[in-house]
């Protein structure tokens, strides 16, 4: 029996050499451990909401790309729902939900599974673990320079730099003056957004007519974008980054707009500078989501950005940047008297009690196969209990980087394998 | 908008005064984190497959309960597919499609989300997170010891001890001696099994005429568990545990049986000693999976257990032993000189990127306002620029704890924190 197609397995390392596509869990563990702890760094929050959703918290509010894209059904009750494909819904729901008794800012962060049924292509997957960070309750351009700076740390804290990739900031505003001024209707705004959106991977052919129904040329959409000029609230983003010591990691640039339909202010995307891989993360201002979710009982700006796991670890991948892992053990227990596996199981307790992790053979195995097994789980001690001389029971631990030896009492072993640990 | 009934929001600490049913976000990170940490001290790896899975791994395999309880659908490809309501057969799928480039026995760890549409009442939810431990690849009962020694150090490691909780072995072999000497037809075998594993739910009248139907009487069948006569392999593994000074955290006990279809040797589950919830955790071992799963391609023993999230919280929140969590920050950086912004922002980030948890004000705020917040936060510290009498730039740091101050330079603040820390 096989997984579903676009769904991953996640194996401990090392990984089988096989065709199949396996991904390596401890490699999953690395990046959201940076995740977390760049979070936390920053002063934010983890919560999480259910991986299945009423399917209405999605429609009409994403945009019709992802709302084609859910995997809906009814349930046995006869409700209508959706595994979520993304997590903004979500924390729109549960702030609005409890805002009340939380002090602004929010500063929210998650790591969600998101499912999307698409069809299948190199890096696109039916899910994927997205990195969320949100800030609910503060319109000031600080707060999306805050959330920017959190982005740009969390790629730095696994060894990305600014040779890597970049921060590509534009404003969902600026191109709504532009509707404005271009006098395209209201309606027509989204699909206009849509056709930025995809510029760089339309056929100019097909972006000039599509241009062409709302009377505007591709032109003057390249004029608009190649102006570089910041709007006000752009330039405080900048600044403040600036002041942090992180201006090299972001630049203005206008094509990026995102694709779903709810952004209203600044908008960003985080790209490999070589140009590789699809974008890495993305998000902006969505100051009327709240509003919308909350049926208009709670009116607070937002704004956040997710990063997926899957670009990511290509990314990291391509530039030697994850570690090799395994399984950590401090000591392996050697037990070659058999006579002595039930003093050496109450060596194993103890150490294990003391948070150290240890491994053993299970059942009686001979001297060298056990010896080769703590070699392959990377033990960095063996232990072994034996008789002495005069016939007390000993501990031999051995450093098996070292090859050096100590023999201790039975109650010593733990504070041996500290002292060497130093 | 709401989300949907018998699934769970988790929110930040502290939590909102609510009558709605909020769970805590950081008492989960805190369960999980024990979990994780007592798996890899026992040496083992962590895994996970996809939330979704083609129906056919569940149904005939799990027993008829949990299949008529699947969250089940058909996909936009046609697939014919479940949330996952339990994680064995995704082990033993991923066990048996990769094992011959693992060394026997794999000992895996994974935390998935399952999901059952179940009748709602109190602690019945539709979905959980379960901590899964595996053991594949060794039939001897030592490994079912190890086994329930993790299980029992798990809770261990969140403060319960044997006035809390005590783990009760069985044996589905031993049951399945009862039926052959009984002469139960094997395909009523598991129907059996079944009205043994509601004994203690279910009214005595209606266990009789059920039983009666396979021409066994309940007298009969409470005689066999008052016996109390250990099969050898419960011997072993109680001899086992004992070595590791376990033994009062076990009991033999025939009335657990386990409802699902694929158990074959020892079973047992974890329940608190005042009996005020249901089972913490249960497992046992499942020999014929893995050769089901693959087709007949890849037979080895196997076994595993499986402790859910929400009985375990309740009983430690019913023990006091949830900590309370707060945003665990090192520093607040006050803000109070708006010239010093830019200098602050740079300290914040320098701090950061040192590791170091620190938040600030984004926007000019009042300095009261700014200081309540410091201590809303639960910050260890304030630090504050200011401007020295000679013009140059200096920071007050503050322990918020003892309320000592320190004046430093500008660029002497981590050292100062991390001192302040010792």
């Amino acid at each position: 029996m096989e997984r579903l197609p676009g769904f991953r397995d996640f194996y401990p390392e090392p990984l089988p050499p096989t065709k199949d596509e396996l991904w390596s869990m401890d490699a999953r563990n690395h990046v959201f451990s940076a995740w977390r702890s760049v979070a936390r760094r920053y002063g934010f929050r983890e919560y999480d909401g259910p991986p299945l959703e009423p399917l209405e918290l999605y429609t009409n509010k994403s945009g019709e790309e992802i709302v084609g894209q859910l995997f809906n059904f009814e349930d046995k009750g006869g409700r209508l729902v959706a595994l979520r494909p993304e997590m903004t819904p979500t924390l729109a729901r549960m702030a609005a939900a409890h805002e009340h008794a939380y002090k602004k800012p929010l500063k929210w962060f998650s790591v969600p599974q998101l499912f999307r049924y698409e069809k299948q292509q190199k890096g696109r997957k039916r899910e994927h673990f997205q990195f969320n960070a949100d800030i609910v309750g503060e319109s000031d351009p600080a707060a999306d320079a805050e959330l920017i700076a959190l982005l740009i740390d969390s790629l730095r804290a696994l060894g990305l730099g600014e040779q890597d990739f970049v921060v590509r900031l534009s404003s969902r505003g600026a191109w709504q003056q532009f509707v404005e001024r271009r006098a395209i209707p209201p309606e027509k705004a989204y699909g206009f957004f849509q056709i930025v959106d995809k510029l760089e991977r339309e056929r100019p052919a097909v972006t000039t007519q599509k241009l062409a129904e709302l009377g505007v040329t591709l032109a003057e959409l390249e004029s608009f974008i190649s102006s570089g000029e910041p709007t006000p609230e752009l330039r405080a983003i900048l600044d403040n980054l600036a002041a942090r010591g992180l201006a090299a990691f972001v630049r203005l640039d206008y094509r990026v707009i995102r694709g779903l339909a709810y952004y209203t202010g600044p908008v960003f995307e985080a790209f490999d500078i070589k140009g590789e891989f699809r974008a890495i993360a993305g998000g902006g201002r969505y100051d009327q989501l709240l509003k919308q979710v909350s049926g208009g009982k709670v009116d607070l700006p937002a704004l956040g950005f997710g990063m997926g796991d899957v670009v990511l670890t290509e990314l990291l991948k391509s530039r030697g940047l994850i570690p090799r892992f395994t399984a950590g053990l401090r000591a392996y227990v050697l037990i070659e008297d058999e006579t002595l596996r039930r003093e050496s199981l109450a060596v194993v307790q103890r150490l294990r009690d003391a948070g150290v992790a240890v491994d053993y053979p299970l059942t009686p195995t001979k001297s060298d196969k056990q010896f080769k097994r703590a070699l392959e789980l990377a033990a960095a001690s063996t232990v072994r209990l034996e008789r002495g001389d005069d016939g007390t029971v000993q501990s031999r631990v051995k450093d098996l980087t070292t090859r050096t030896e100590w023999i201790v009492g039975r109650d010593e072993v733990l504070a041996c394998l500290k002292a060497e640990a130093v």
